[in-house]
């Protein structure tokens, strides 16, 4: 639950990478197990998900054409035994309207510029859980309901 | 002005948890006094308001059913001489789009995962201003108009 | 591309600031070259672009009128040898409606509380990409494609 930053990794991922493979890559290569994910960038493709509570299964929403990433926001665990990045994003189209969701694979990017925070400290591992149908950390919790 | 950050807890909320009140419980738990807050994750109900810049008054928002957080930003300072937490979020809908605003009590978790870095330095305290009648801090100005 | 944190500024920009300048001032008085930058707040007037990947231009688009800063969001890197912000913001009206874009110089502020992190490390600096046409980091590539 207590951790600290050991290091940040602060670079920009090219045109026509794909956005969730580029940061997969980078945790994986650079063995960050615990961290967080910060970016702001464009899109050429994005591919987003909405998570349907009722149904536990991830709705998945293409937006082609160019998008700016006005915000990307998440963390690095684990899960399978390997690094696992989660990430929300917000895309803003040429009228300043605004769409989002969580990022699925297929989301090519024109520019990212990108921090990553690793953390030492104890890992946190995802598993499948009952109630929600999300793959949530198995410690880590910070309150009771 | 110049702060360095001491630790940052990372962790989950649960389903069905308060949003600000748990954010609020953790903060005051551990004696944060000054801090910055991130998180993704998702609402089952989600209260926001929008400040009336005219009338001075919060306009309170609410959104019904699941939505997505894809990103929650803000801080910890002292408000009362008690650790207060002021959040600021944005949500997505199964048509990927978005809504958001000043996060209220009654925003209602499906689930969340949270980075709050406390910091070490001089404490930030909030006191209403005159003339935006918002809770400001009153040292910490970064610059003149 | 590996850095690590060396003071965290904290504080508020005033009402009437303009909040691509009030940025700029501070780190090029406190003379940060890397950074990153985080902050909520509230505009009374914004205006933002969008990149046209065609034409390579940015399209101004303006939001009169008094809205939240849901999220702000960007980095502090080197141009033309001096600090420079980029930063991308995310706004929501009276009925919690989001718009966005990258900041452009004429968004004033009613409130503004943000983070600005300074890195230790090597400096990234800015020249115009050819593929693009935006001012990308000449080092700091993470992944190839």
């Amino acid at each position: 639950m207590n951790y600290t930053v050991k290091r940040t990794i602060m670079g920009q991922l090219p045109l026509g990478a794909d956005l969730l493979e580029g940061l997969t890559e980078i945790v994986q290569r650079e063995k960050i197990r615990l961290g967080r994910i910060q970016a702001i960038g464009a899109t050429t493709h994005a591919v987003v998900a909405y998570y349907d509570q009722g149904t536990k299964r991830y709705n998945p929403m293409e937006f082609p054409g160019g998008m700016e990433i006005l915000s990307l926001s998440g963390n690095v665990s684990v899960r399978d035994g390997k690094p696992f990045v989660h990430v929300h994003v917000l895309l803003g189209d040429f009228q300043g309207r605004v769409f989002g969701g969580h990022v699925l694979p297929g989301t090519k990017l024109f520019a990212l510029e990108v921090f990553i925070d690793e953390f030492e400290g104890d890992p946190l591992s995802r598993s499948q859980d009952d109630r929600t149908g999300l793959f949530l950390w198995t410690s880590g919790q910070l309150t009771e309901v």
